[in-house]
């Protein structure tokens, strides 16, 4: 929580932390402003400090309504660091910070660096500045147990939003459910009433639709993939793809607020009308994991333990996992879950890999839990996913529930 | 265009192009890729060659359909390197990238960075890759002479996308007109049926419905400011303002192609039922620039000349600009133009500000005209914009067409 991170700063030795970036689609940014129409923005906070947030005029009742503190950059004019810079905007820019930090009494100790943008024209402007100020030391973080580690568990607002973005998401999961079951059917297809066959590419476009009826946004796209293409984790879809009976279709989706605010994740795989048996197999394996994990879940337990304990439970089943093949490309080849915020991925993480003992199920935390089987070669594939809250009582709670069910029968 | 890289990159003595990020929503990567679900991937492209992306194995048929030649990150994993770099995960991530650069041959020379993601962990994964090896040169551009110079000039297929996302904006700002046309007005505002207001957000919802039924995006949000929202020129408005009668409402439409493709750039002041009589003389004289400013460009002139004209005419009907007074807040405070493609604002600026040689309406080019002007104490503004293509034979050419009255008249 927010509350955290001055704590979190001091035990990783951090003095200051420098955010950039729009206060848009920027995690970092936005969990400091709460969003808003200010593009290319600097935010400085130091430790134990209220952050303080430089805009562009422009944008100057945007950056009011954030409630910071705030400073105009027409107080730190480009033209006037130019005589000093020898005429290069780079270097002028490079001056410009330095003032800026050395207004803000920041001139040595180390400062992190997070936001989301360029960054190429960042990394030239940090490394130039890094010389000129050497006693500030400027860190980026690969694995950052700082921000990421405040910002893992959430206050009860929040909670609430996530919440609401699930109630958004399992809406729309019911009205394609729906608008899928009402179809006609022809040669094993749905159909139109003339007969063609309905595609992937257009259910897609109607779950924008019913998105944007939600005033949400989906800036990283549906997954709603069906047959072979169920089989490959990530694949999006074919757009030209028709829907066939008894196939199956893995539906991932995964929307967030307007302006780029907190995500829910989700995914139901279905069949329309029948399930061959080997689908109905492998899809009754991947839901007793999904049951026997999640009624194993304790509070404050590494994620990863959970990762481990799932391929192990797939392995006694006879599927192949990357416990044992980790380049596996079919079976169980992904991660258990992870956390979800201001980010469709964020901590805590649960793969096996290099983990961090904070990579906890910390009380207040929100996660997915999203085991999978797939098998292209087969034409399959199957994932069950919801978004989860760590209740500090020591419960598990779904944020949104919604049928499980493999077969959507076709009215 | 794409066909100009390898030139620019030899004119400005770069080996090679490091770009990373998601496929979407990232210009740099959607440029080489085209786009789809592809996370956190890398491109590499030296010059004079094709360029290589590299990916995760969840996601090969995403990157398949990219055409390019591709690497999965299965023949680089982390755990391969984790003992070398002593179990340090960071450390790990930075010799992955020194043995891809190394096995593409690239040990010496320049490479030039690019991409949009987290900057924190890229600028110490880079710092550290840097020392590593000391003979290759990163570099990051804060004006980029060679990427965005080629984004500059479009293709007639890039072209057509962005009038087609021109279309799809006119058609929108057409239902707009349409629907606030068409309703009840009461003490001066326009209101539902049961007498209650219609807001500003209501009506920024149904602009993103009729932007989902077209199957596109808008990431970066719509301005729809009224009356003293309206004099300053990045208020996006305020949601649960009424739709008063006689007021400018600056309404500033830039959606893209789904997964963050082109972009278009569109702007209309309207005042609904009537226009007071200062707000017609500013609404005449922004569209008497607009006019006069449209019949002088030329092909191959620098974007910037323009600029200093509009402030120039501004200022002869008695104007402040940003000309004469750098830091001003309202008159004529902000530039004529930029460029559109991939980026809402990319190349070429009319920024007056260290101007680049390459900042011209080259043929080819795709570039906004927005002149404007802002009184916020008197409570209005007023802005016209279209986006405009730079023809080979010299002509220019607005690439969809809407009417730039000011009054809407009620029906």
């Amino acid at each position: 929580m927010k509350a955290d991170i001055d704590r979190l700063m001091k035990e990783h030795k951090l003095d200051a932390m420098l955010v950039v970036g729009n206060a848009q689609h920027n995690p970092a940014m936005v969990y400091f402003t709460g969003g808003g129409h200010i593009n290319d923005a600097i935010l400085l906070k130091k430790r134990g400090q209220e952050p303080v947030l430089y805009f562009y005029p422009m944008e100057r009742e945007e950056a009011a309504r954030t409630g910071l503190k705030t400073i105009s950059f027409s107080k730190y004019l480009y033209t006037d660091f130019m005589k000093e810079a020898g005429g290069n905007l780079a270097e002028a820019m490079v001056l410009r910070l330095k003032k800026m930090l050395t207004d803000q009494g920041l001139t040595s100790g180390r400062v992190g660096i997070y936001g989301e943008r360029e960054v190429g024209s960042f990394y030239s402007l940090i490394s130039r500045l890094q010389q000129l100020m050497p006693k500030l030391f400027f860190e980026g973080y690969i694995k950052d147990e700082i921000l990421l580690s405040a910002m893992m568990t959430k206050e009860p607002a929040e909670i609430e939003r996530i919440r609401q973005m699930g109630k958004v998401t399992t809406d729309v999961v019911g009205k394609t459910a729906e608008f899928l079951t009402s179809q006609k059917t022809k040669k094993g297809m749905l159909v139109h009433k003339d007969g063609t066959p309905i595609t992937i590419g257009e259910v897609k476009r109607k779950i924008n639709l019913w998105l944007a009826e939600h005033g949400v946004e989906n800036p990283e796209g549906t997954i709603f993939a069906i047959g072979r293409d169920a089989g490959i984790p990530h694949s999006t879809g074919t757009a030209s793809d028709p829907l066939r009976l008894g196939q199956t279709i893995v539906y991932d989706i995964f929307p967030c607020e307007s302006g780029g605010g907190y995500f829910y994740d989700f995914t139901r795989t279905w069949c329309l009308g029948y399930a061959p048996e080997p689908v109905l197999k492998v899809y009754e394996d991947v839901k007793k994991v999904y049951d026997t994990v999640y009624a194993e879940l304790k509070v404050n337990e590494p994620f990863m333990n959970y990762q481990k304990r799932t391929c192990e439970l797939f392995e006694g089943m006879g599927h192949p996992t990357i416990l044992n093949s980790p380049t596996i490309e079919n079976g169980y080849c992904h991660s258990l879950g992870h956390g979800i915020g201001l980010q469709v991925h964020e901590k805590p993480w649960a793969s096996m890999i290099n983990p961090s003992p904070t990579d906890i199920l910390a009380p207040n935390s929100v996660f997915t839990l999203e085991p999978g089987l797939y098998y292209p070669e087969d034409g399959l594939g199957v994932r069950i996913e919801d978004s989860l809250v760590a209740n500090p009582d020591g419960t598990f709670e779904i944020l949104a529930d919604y049928p499980k069910d493999l077969v959507l029968p076709l009215k």
